[in-house]
């Protein structure tokens, strides 16, 4: 029986963790694939306060997992498939085993969205659906072409524009929507061009990437390139892990609702990060949030 | 004429003028002291998420600067002495000069509590009043008290014992008022030692404290310790900067009521960090609304 279990150790629940650990209680986190999580996979951290310099996702995710194991949390690798949220006892089930607890945080983010077209699925880790700092180097001299105009995707075409002979951002919209700090960047940078008004709508090939479909928004025309290696990048932002909270109040986009306490709908279940309901989606109110989840969880 | 002005330089501040800056603002932050604000002064950086090993407020402090510096924020290191708020253009004076903004984020923070008793003020800096990682090594082989029961407190006693001959930790509740984690660290120090309803009421001595005299809140009895050249560190709370914000709602306590997105009573003023009315007053969630009042200021 564990004080606290953790649901995901992105900055939010490594936070919480973090918190629950100083104030005696036994926790656990059970995270499905890398403490940092998402964040683990960026190629640059930027704007949190106190990142070290070149702070990579990498870094980054592995100064976290040091910090909330020294802290004395336990951590498991394992996905969550079931939960009891609703008794007194809150039970959750891994593939692997059953875990019980006095109190829950539910810390288990967003899941990049896939674009659903063509060639998607075919192709994935194989030319698309790709992770800027693993993958970005094996493009180095091929095309890159990155699918976004959200802050997250244009930091990943700044780092990939260094491998690309030419890196095209490709975006639905008129104009981008990041902020003027990456958007001066890419301005300077010569190898990147930007196509607004335009979505992916096909890639094609066996092993490789070798052709694209682009569909102008302005006149519904296709532009097919032939570009055998080529890499495509998407940022076409994400959705909140919250299918198995069936019992939990959520937004109307599925997001968790939350007090100020982090407290949820259900008694002695919290949450924190990306998963909640808010208005900034940053890695700063992702850390406050999981502080505030722990010091109340803790109480 | 600047697009925002942050009063105060702390971690509330920087992480908004690195927001503000990302998204092109003209961003000036006025620090009457030093980069990091309190925080600068601590020991020990604990619990905030992506620390690095063996954080003090020092080389936390010192990022944060480079950070800011870095981000293309402008630092004035200026006392601020007179506001107007009010008007659509927002004026703040300091000691040199007359600023002129169209937003204003309040990010200066809290001081210190005195402790008000005989001979605190003719032996500030002479034997109390200190500063752990500053003057702590001062007293190798000397005696140390440490005043005050919670986590900042607990926190440099921890760390002064290291110098100290003999630590005593003087609090005036029945017990500690700190996290496990601190309470379980101090049993294991064998030169700390804790007098719980206890009050230091009065310091004596010329060049250094020779003296100290302590109150029991049990029996009222004083009692009267001869130590001269030991050290006095202060830690007995803290109380907001708002003095000069007359013309905004504050709580009970004297600190700034803000919304969810860090607005003030007054149009296009903002707050963040330990002098706003919150429940968890920690790094992160300084941080954390330092980001949400730079976000949304800069809109």
């Amino acid at each position: 029986m564990y004080d606290t279990i953790i649901v995901g150790g992105g900055p939010a629940g490594v936070s919480a963790g973090v918190y629950l650990a100083s104030r005696g209680k036994k926790t656990l986190i059970l995270e499905k694939e890398q403490i940092g999580g998402l964040l683990s996979k960026v190629s640059t951290i930027t704007h949190y306060t106190g990142i070290v310099e070149n702070e990579t996702g990498l870094t980054f995710a592995k100064r976290l997992e040091n910090q909330v194991l020294s802290a004395g949390v336990l951590v498991k690798y394992e996905n969550v498939v079931e939960l009891d949220l609703k008794s007194e006892i809150k039970t959750i089930k891994t593939e692997k085993e059953t875990y019980k607890a006095k109190k829950v945080i539910l810390a288990n983010g967003t899941t990049p969205r896939k674009l659903n077209i063509k060639g998607e699925i075919e192709l994935d880790k194989k030319g698309i659906g790709l992770n800027a700092l693993k993958d970005g180097e094996k493009y180095k001299n091929k095309n890159i072409y990155v699918v976004g105009g959200a802050d997250g995707a244009i930091k990943e075409a700044i780092y990939l524009s260094q491998f690309a002979k030419n890196l095209t951002i490709i975006h639905f919209e008129k104009t981008l929507g990041c902020i003027s700090e990456f958007k001066e960047k890419i301005e300077k940078i010569p190898n990147i061009k930007v196509k607004t008004l335009t979505r992916l709508n096909a890639v094609y090939g066996t092993d490789c990437v070798e052709k694209l479909e682009l569909l102008s928004l302005e006149d519904n025309s296709i532009t097919t390139i032939e570009d055998k290696g080529c890499g495509v990048f998407v940022y076409a932002g994400s959705t909140p892990n919250t299918s198995l909270y069936t019992d939990l109040e959520l937004d109307e986009n599925g997001f968790i609702k939350t007090n100020q306490k982090m407290e949820t709908s259900l008694k002695n279940v919290y949450a924190a990060g990306d998963i909640i309901s808010k208005q900034v989606r940053q890695c700063a109110t992702a850390v406050s949030e999981g502080a505030i989840a722990g010091i109340n969880a803790a109480q």
